[in-house]
């Protein structure tokens, strides 16, 4: 739902968000969650569906681009090389995404029984950061079965805040987690929604920014300081006819909206953007060699950029304004955003 | 000077300025700049010289980002190989940057006799914006002689605002052009600096952000609003002793910077950020294959990343700042930032 | 012409060369050369013009990649960018690169009362090596009115060698310059082209290899032993539909091209490729914001980067098989392949 | 031991092996090796150490490249951000990264309490070739402890061909798997290695090159054309001080070696390439901000380019020579090259 009209929280918006502020906006996106909960163990696993049909066979054209590169994300590189995303596209914590991995190379090996017999293998994509300051990390809690979970509970409606993936993630001081949102564009006179999506675990205390207000500085006087730690996964989906080349340049504004919410990309932060477009698509088998595509006049992509950037920055204070105070490992506890006294966050 | 006291603009500064508050107070780095003004000329040529010895001889290590490449600069390529910068810098217009690359190299083939005969080439590095709103950029007034002008007129004291390379620079629908800042830290018991200098020519009217406040929508109010188009290119310098990879995480930030003032990086901007350090030095000659360096400790490199972040933010803001009102081709008129009644710009 | 018949040099080639064996193959690419030479100037100018309609307006789809970047060449930072080309693509010496360039401009503005005006700037490309063995580098020859005679000379017909910006190059210790070569592909039913030019300049005298065969340890016997120094660049052209990501994989396996005629990419050597589509046009203004692309089924993308490697391959070997022996500068002389007794070159 | 002297391949060689001619002349590094075969089970995995210390604690300075990114390696992204390697480096069949991550997390674990509590992550290293046509990959035969294994079974004598990783692989139609070879450099007066370790699984039959010799039209004559898939990992190990830059440097030359070879980086084939120096270690605590460090005279690096070359062509053939004909799932067998009447290979 994205930020609702009465968070309190006002952000200058130049487009309108679509019917439910989240990245299903984009037609076909789904989106599950399995969230792990119990005492010292708050983690999950999110699935993020690009559309419904089947992803290997009808691959959804992408692009990813490393912010800061302190992560653990596999199944980028081939993203790179080929442009495409073949599989759903899951969120996990830092050491959990082997075990991720094989349960997403499982579920496709089962639907396709010609992966690694009659054709190449599969490129799966798992995002991660680390949430290991309110979850047990080192007990590998996320299961193989927790993938087909997610995937198979993946909808249109899916809730945002400290669940899936973003269980046991903090951000800029605050319970972090899963955030999204959206815009909607008016092109060539069609309508046309750019979504995004993140699991928001970054940035120190003392840094948030919402609408322009250093809403940190009052946030730290109530709590101690502590060092900027975590990462941030952000995608972008839109339906809009981007080339793999825009869908880069589209995915490098996310240090944009890192830059309006108060990160500066910390060290230790593994901050990663992928953008894919459900309106480019490239088949696994074809008869023939030369495919039709689409790509966006770059002169006017500018709408294109900022509606991401918006859409980015809203997923994100979205991510703070749905995280519940949690308590986790070790006795850490952190405080949701709307636990704190704070004068009007936004103007 | 880069901000006055008096300026009315407050920043969240988390480290102090240098003396100066200039790239300058890194020792050994000096600017001079070549204005150019006549009716409906307005550019020029900035010079940077990383220190004061021979560059060629003497190289600066250095690394180089492309935050957006809709961008001419030359000399970067080398950059990116050799992890060095082995002339000064130069800052011009876009259509005279093959002008100022052919004065740099007749002034380096002067004081090397070597070059081109018993030894190989010379990397020049030139760095250019679009003036064209402002200048006759069409005209070609940049000539070769002024490279040499601007080179031998390098100090540590130089003006900001619109000189040199900037003379005839826009940003954010005011006038823009040079600006500049420093920051100093504390590492390991002593005092380092990292300077940013800025060719400011970015970002449309309606979105300067100042201090947190969106300054830009009042400014829209009372002026008619334009493109996002234009460019900015940023330096830093500094006297700690970073890696080529470590310089050039410093250079992936200036995006954060971007952010804070008002950009999202649009199409047309080429965004460049340089980053050299005076304390690892490459020898052109060396008697030995192995040569000593030092790096950074990564795990603490945040509060480099921050000042980094503060001194290009703060010197884009004094690149406005001092930026006075300037009439130009074809009876363009680009009002300075201090022309308009602005409620209090920072807080 | 590439290699003649009769050459003697057999290469393993799945693919046949197209009509004149040489990139004006691809329907539309011309190629102008000024050759300066006199004494001890031994230097030129290469243009090869993309299409023979205005490139500004109906730009190519293009891509670049660095091999190795030790080189100056101006215009790549937004051919990366934008993925296009929209000027002829220069190639002269290293130190003319500036003259080369504000050439470039000059010729543009004239054709573009716009540029500058009301649209931005352009971005031209100018690619370099060092001829300083054999030319007076430092004494700057090209001159800005050499771009228009090479563009304005351009054909569908032009030498290989020692001529226009291949004039004072070296390669693999005998004489280098221009070469060219084409590969015919059946797609889809249809005859596409690729095609390659070079300027070459790279590689030890010890290093040669032909068809497989160590030609360079005879030609070593033959003569003294010289360091690697010097350059390539490697052109590829094609009228097969292809994305940015795609031109920018086959530009990639230059290096292959380069492995297999003796080059290890030594440290001093720019080695740049630059691919381009004529298949792909990207107009400079458009009515509507989605614009009609084609791509290849990277699937069966194999022939076109073996097509490509085969063309650098033999473009490289043309070049020194047209290279003449060629005195210059301090009484320099390099001589060419031709001139050596050789055992058969290849097989 | 590399290539045996009666191997009857002759490379051209510039610097002579290392006592071993494997990686592990490296002084530190060990290899390990876990074999899984059983009918249709041909896999496995090996594990490279860059040295026998605590890796965790005291990283090497690496870099990574991809030549051609269709591969699903894991833990390359922050090797490219923080220049480091952390872990032992595994190699094993593309579906099996996932499990080999976790076991390496697992690992990782028991060694360092510290991991995920007091400090942040580990960033595991798993590399991956598709063994597909002879092993049931589909299976998922490689279980967690199994990287325990390869580990503590590391050694500085370690077999090559079908063993470890490199069971189940093919190379340019033939039996391929692990290989290595190592050369030996004098720099400022003392003896350096440069070594090279490659799981060699790409090509196709007719392409195969040995010392510039077309070998490969031979054995298609004896056999049924195939394809070219596969991949191939190479990674080079020394102990010249190099910097993060020039790592890179040294490994993006591995092209040149596989262009030697016969490959011209086809489509489906995830080159990667991978390099560290023990000489530069970068601790994972540290009293101070201000490490040292030490780099190459970039000016006369040539020699450890040219010694990578060669010890990974020779190590890509030394897989080849170790290879044993071996048959596996589906009854697919795959010939080894000593198993081919060849006339004599090399000259």
């Amino acid at each position: 739902m994205g930020l609702p009209s009465d968070s309190g929280i006002e952000l200058w918006s130049k487009w309108p968000a679509g019917p439910r502020d989240l990245i299903t906006d984009v037609p076909g996106v789904k989106v599950g969650h399995v969230t792990i909960q119990d005492g010292e163990v708050n983690t999950g696993l999110t699935a993020v569906l690009p559309h419904g049909g089947d992803l290997f066979l009808d691959k959804v054209m992408a692009a990813q681009v490393s912010l800061n590169g302190f992560g653990k994300s596999a199944g980028l590189l081939q993203i790179e090389e080929l442009g495409t995303i073949e599989t759903p596209i899951l969120m996990t914590n830092t050491l959990s995404v082997g075990t991720a991995l094989t349960g997403l190379v499982r579920y496709m090996l089962e639907g396709h029984p010609d992966i690694g017999v009659t054709t190449g293998t599969v490129n799966c994509v798992v995002t991660e950061c680390n949430d290991g300051h309110l979850n047990d990390i080192r007990g590998l809690h996320v299961r193989e079965e927790h993938v087909r979970q997610a995937i198979e509970g993946a909808s249109e409606d899916f809730a945002e805040g400290a669940v899936g993936g973003g269980t046991g993630m903090c951000c800029l001081g605050l319970k972090g987690g899963i955030g999204s949102a959206s815009r909607v564009l008016k092109i060539d006179g069609g309508d046309y929604t750019v979504g995004a999506l993140v699991m928001a675990n970054f940035g120190s205390a003392g840094n948030l920014v919402i609408g322009g207000r250093h809403v940190g500085r009052e946030i730290q006087r109530q709590k101690e300081a502590e060092k900027d730690q975590g990462s941030i996964i952000l995608l972008i989906a839109t339906d809009i006819p981007l080339s793999e080349r825009q869908l880069k340049r589209v995915a490098r504004r996310a240090s944009i909206s890192l830059g309006r919410t108060g990160s500066f990309m910390g060290n230790g932060s593994g901050d990663i953007a992928i953008a894919f477009t459900t309106a480019n698509r490239v088949p696994h088998y074809s008869r023939t060699d030369i495919l039709p595509l689409r790509m966006f006049f770059d002169e006017n992509i500018d709408m294109v950029f900022e509606a991401a950037v918006e859409a980015m920055e809203e997923a994100i204070l979205s991510a703070l304004y749905h995280g519940e105070t949690t308590t986790g490992v070790r006795g850490n506890t952190v405080r949701g955003l709307r636990s704190y006294q704070l004068e009007e966050a936004g103007r």
